[in-house]
Formats: C-alpha cells, sequence, structure tokens
C-alpha cells in the first residue's frame, strides 16, 4: 500500500509547545481516542514534524477523556467487509501504517513520553509500550483485549512484549484482563504510578527537566539505544562505541564535559 | 540421530479432557517424574495429538506425586556410561528430544499452562518456563540444581533465560538452590502464586476461560507472539501485520467484533 | 586501533586469590577508580591472566573508597581535545578498549561476581550489568549520569539494557539520577542488597560456594548461555544440546551424577 498520509487533523489531535516540550493529546474523547485510519495518519504527521522541529525537544503523549486510546476503531475496520475484497486491502493499509506510528515513535530523535489515565488498550496500550518512558495515574488500566473479539493483540506484542516478560505478555494478551497501573509499573509497562489526574503533570515535569539537556546527545543516546538492543553483544558494543565517539565530537559533549569539570551549569548549543 | 519416538506410555502421561481442557499429568510419581527418554518421546506424541484434536483448545500440564518434575533421569544417564560410545549417541539423543519436547510446546497452537506443586527442577523447570503461562501452588519450589552435579543446566536455561532477568537466570543456574513459589513470581517465572494444593485447579480455571476463546484466534496469536519476538523490531511488526490481517480473514474475527459492537455474547466457528 | 594493553599496573589493580576466589580491587579510590586507559587495561590484562589461571575460579570484582567507579576519565577524556585530531583517535580507542574489557567479563570461562559498596556509574554501572552477578550494600547507588555532560551513556546501556527492562534502561539513561540499591535490585540490575559495607564479604561467601563447584561445568555453563541467549529459539536449543553433551564428556559430570546417586561429595578432576 503506498497512499500517503492525509494531512495532520487538529481536530483529532491536540498539539501545544511550552519550552521544548511538545504535549500531544489525542482528542476524540467521544470515540475513547480509537486509532482509526485518520487518527494514525494524523499521528504519523505530527511525530514527523516535530522530528524536523529544533524547537521540540521531548514529547509528551496523552489523551483526552476517560482513554489514552482504546484502539483500533472496530466500526471501521467492521465496515471494510463490504469492501469487494472482503477489507483486505484497508486491512493491510491500516496494520501497516499502525506499525508505522509505532515505529516512528522508536525512531523519533526525541524521547516521548506517554502520560496515561483511564485505559489504553490494544494498540492503545501499544502505545504507551512504544513510548521512551510512561507515567500512569494510579487509576489507569491497561489490557491486551483482542482475544474477546476473535482478534489476537498480536501488533500490541510487538511492542509490549518488548517491555515486559514473555510470560506477563502472554497472560495480557491470553486473558485480555484489564490491568492495574501498579500491576503496570511491576511488569515494566509504565515506570512510575503517580496519583490519578497527576500523570499529564508528572509527565510533563519529566519531559522539562529532559528538556534542557543536549538535543543532540538525546538524538544520539536514543537512536543508539534502539540499534544496539537488537543486536548480539559484539555488534551491539561496535554500534554503541560509534554511537560514543560521535557523541564526543559533538560541542555539546565538550561544554557538558566542561562544565562538569568547573562546577558549572552546561550551555548546549541547541 | 533419527530412531522415531515410542507410541504414548498411558501409564508416564495421563490424558483427561473435558469440554476442551486437556490435562496431561506426569504419571511417574515414584521417579519424580523424571524426563527420562520414555516419558520425553511419550510427552513429544501427546502434544502432537494433541495439535492435531480439534477438540483440544488448552492443555494443563501438571505432575503426580512431590514434583512437577525432577528433570533428566539421572540413573538412566549413568547407566549410558556403559555404552561402548560411553554414551555419545544416547546423550546426543535425549538431549535433542528433550530440546523437541520444548520446542514442541512452543509450536503448539493452543496455550500451555503449568500447575506447579512440588519441586520442579532442571528440565523440569524447562517445561515450566516453556509453557504459556504457569500457576504455582505456594509450596512449590523451583531450581537449576545441575552444578551441584557437574552437569550444568544449559539446555534448561535456554527457556528460563527468555523468561527471567539474565542475572536471576545466572544466579539460579550458579547457585543451583531452591527458590520458593513466590520468588519464581518475581523473577517472571510463574504468573501467579495461589494456596498450597490449588494450582491444578486454578490452572485448569484458566484454562477453562481460555477454551471458551475462538480457537483459530489463539492460534494465530500464539505463533505470531513466539515469531516476531526473536526478529528485530521492523521485521516483527511485518510479521505481526500480516498475522492481524489473517486474523481478519477469519470469520471469528467477523463474528467476534460484529458481537461485541451489538452488545451480545460471539458464536466461534470452531 | 592496535596499540596493546599495557601490562597490569598494581597500584591500580589490586589482586588477592583466597582458596580459588580471585578478589580483584579496583584501587585508585582519590579517582573514584575512574575508568581511564590505565585503569581499563590494567583489568584487561588482570581478566586475562585469571583466564589462563587454573587456580582461579571465581572472580570478585570490587572497588576501594566511596566508589565501585565512576565511570569514565573525563580529565584524560578532555584533554584529549587538544590532541591534533580533537581526539577522535583516542576516543575510539578507549571505547573500544572499554568494550573489550567489558566483553572480557563475559567472556572469562569463570563466574565473575561484583561487590558494590557506594556508587557505581555510567562505566561503572556497566560493569555491574556485565559481571554474572552482583551484590550490592543498601547504601549503594548506580545512575547513567551520562545525559547531564552532554555524553549519553550509549556504551552503558549495551550492558545495562541487557540487564534490566528497556524502560527501566531508557529512565536510566534519559533521567540520569541516582538509583538506590533496592531499586537496583527491583530492577534486575543487582541479585541481591545486603547491609552496608557487608557487599565484599557476601560476595566471597557466594564466590567461595561457586569455587567448590566443578571448573569444567562452570566454564562450559557459563558459555552457553551467553552464546544462546542471543540465538533464535532453535539454534540456542542446539547450542545448549551441544553443551550439554560435551558437559556429560567431561569426567567431571560422571563422577557428580555417581556422588548424587551414591549420596556422597563429588571429587572434581580439577
Amino acid at each position: 500500500m503506498t497512499a500517503s498520509p492525509a494531512p495532520a487533523s487538529p481536530e483529532l489531535v491536540r498539539r501545544e509547545d511550552d519550552s521544548g516540550v511538545v504535549t500531544l493529546t489525542l482528542a476524540q474523547s467521544r470515540n475513547r481516542n480509537a486509532l482509526g485510519l485518520a487518527m494514525i495518519d494524523t499521528l504519523i504527521v505530527a511525530f514527523a514534524d516535530i522530528a524536523r522541529d529544533k524547537a521540540a525537544r521531548v514529547v509528551v503523549l496523552a489523551g483526552e477523556g476517560p482513554a489514552l486510546s482504546a484502539g483500533h476503531d472496530l466500526r471501521e475496520i467492521q465496515a471494510h467487509r463490504n469492501d469487494p475484497d472482503r477489507g483486505q486491502a484497508f486491512y493491510e493499509l491500516i496494520m501497516t501504517r499502525c506499525a508505522t506510528l509505532m515505529q516512528a515513535i522508536v525512531a523519533l530523535p526525541k524521547p516521548v513520553i506517554a502520560a496515561v489515565e483511564g485505559v489504553a488498550t490494544a494498540a492503545g496500550c501499544q502505545l504507551v509500550a512504544s513510548c521512551d518512558l510512561a507515567i500512569a495515574g494510579e487509576a489507569a488500566r491497561f489490557a491486551l483485549p483482542g482475544v474477546a473479539i476473535g482478534l489476537f493483540c498480536s501488533s500490541p506484542l510487538v511492542a509490549v512484549g518488548r517491555a515486559v516478560s514473555r510470560k506477563a505478555a502472554m497472560e495480557m494478551a491470553l486473558t485480555g484482563r484489564l490491568y492495574a497501573a501498579a500491576e503496570a509499573e511491576r511488569m515494566g509497562l509504565v515506570n512510575r504510578v503517580v496519583p490519578a489526574g497527576r500523570a499529564l503533570a508528572e509527565a510533563r515535569a519529566l519531559a522539562a527537566d529532559i528538556a534542557g539537556r543536549s538535543a543532540a546527545t538525546l538524538a544520539i543516546g536514543k537512536r543508539a539505544f534502539n540499534e544496539q538492543i537488537e543486536e548480539p553483544l559484539s555488534v551491539a558494543y561496535a554500534l554503541a562505541a560509534k554511537a560514543m565517539v560521535d557523541n564526543l565530537a559533538e560541542a555539546d559533549s565538550s561544554e557538558g564535559i566542561a562544565a562538569f569539570l568547573e562546577k558549572r551549569q552546561p550551555h548546549w548549543s541547541a
């Protein structure tokens, strides 16, 4: 499938910028922020814009209403069963696009922090797993419920299966049940649980801290991590050593080390 | 080695079927359900039978007596030292067969749940790690004790090392000590600890729930998980997207989504 | 880079041998045991010596003073910015050497146990992650603080990212904050927390236990684990089955199994 993403739709995703912290808020609460094709394409475009925007340093991903996201739009999926090909082309398109979105978060040269209140299920849970960090309000709930509707959460398990242990991942997908925020923290799906309603504020505070770091350093480091973690140890070390040498060639590392040795604050180049 | 497995031996493994839930019980408690060649071959045949049996939807693996399984049969192994080749051919045979059994559990297109009371050690612990899910009674104990007898638990670590963290896996194998059920749960080796004596009943209840799901969906999902989890992210997503599209082409996903949207129970095709 | 390591420098690393347990103590506390080039090369040589030394069975790695190690020597790194090539050659050299050291610990055919009091940061934290096991005093602290100085802990994340979950690893590297010993235990970075000041004694006691095992068995087992854990399941099982057969061809496995069956202590060949 080669159709291009539609332009970003501001009524689906709201973007707010504050001192280098971009908050992307899924804003279709009446639909529990379902990841229909328009929402997915809007997010892909939003992340592409952020990738190019030098003023954008860290992203917080949040959802309006009772769900971060409830996953794919089942009405949209079901409607395409009436296509001449019974939906085959659309299903290939949306699954490919959804995978593109998740990998765009991983590939974005800027940290992405999920702020979760309410539920994050199926592809919505995959969004959380795909972010670099995640903070959950204590009333947040997580699930891979596809098994209940005859559509196993195979794609969500790509991200969730890399965030949590294998038995925890399979338990989520085989039972389909809801997991409390505290369970998600124990499993490794989220980094921290905060009082209900505080996830966005805490995620933004963490983002603001990280936004004070060198952007070049963050970009090199995030990319190196995601590249090396998939490789055997010797290749991983070769990739990481190259990243360290590249990082040392950046002015920010010279300034940062100098500032540390001189016990002063560093001034980053960008 | 090419010798064929012997036919399933009912006195070694007992099979009981109840509404799609197959309970396989290792039934050689006088030998602590040792994984001698006959036991391994019996289990391989049992899983092959289950793979072909459309009425079998979920498997519970249990053991009679004080052990799920104490691992390889050391008397059998030691006896083969008197072979003309000092046991070389037999050792290759049994290690290959044991690996075949463990991979048959992973490849089985139906979920397998371990129900552990008593001890699960060495290849017995590997059985637990190889199952999709595991429930342990609180008196259950786990160990990789081979180091104490000069035979490191290298093969068990294939499965255990993928279920728990690396340092936990190496600690088990380097110390050889017994781990309590609660420790096994914290490490990720088992999903849940229940009161002593309740593991089988709880595993069957969980299995019955899962047996009420679409068999086609479970088969696609389990296979996709085990395929993608070993691949780099982009390949993993390509495999998973294909699994999702295949799953959407199954009648059960159409029925399951329709039932969900219509707020009724789904009726699976098989 | 092909320069050879310098000979081991006893004033940088102290070696003590006791009944097969080698304690290597980083002994440059005035420099917080920084991993400057001389320290790295000294450790590489020390591990190479231990690899060849049949009397050395298990290694404990410790640090003198308030730090196991604070990571790279920032003054040394900064000084090379004055090189004609702005440090490029030196940075390639030291990053390659550092990776060689970490992989030498993994490849050493003998278990290595980190004993951590005080702080282990950046490449010092990577040392801990690279060891087979780690014991921490309860006042020990861990961090990947490079982000604060514009030099992301990309290389430390190779080891840390394989010891802990992905979100925990990225949290360490993105925040740069200090983690308490108890947090490090929960994440899987250390195996056990003991009272402050007891890490070395406890690590040595554990090492003494393991030193009482068959050296041939430990060597086969450690190598098999590190080889198979990076491979897909079928390759992993083939490697592990071969390791088991090789292990069974060792006299120690015959003696160990015989001793177990005869309920007596084994006598290892070496």
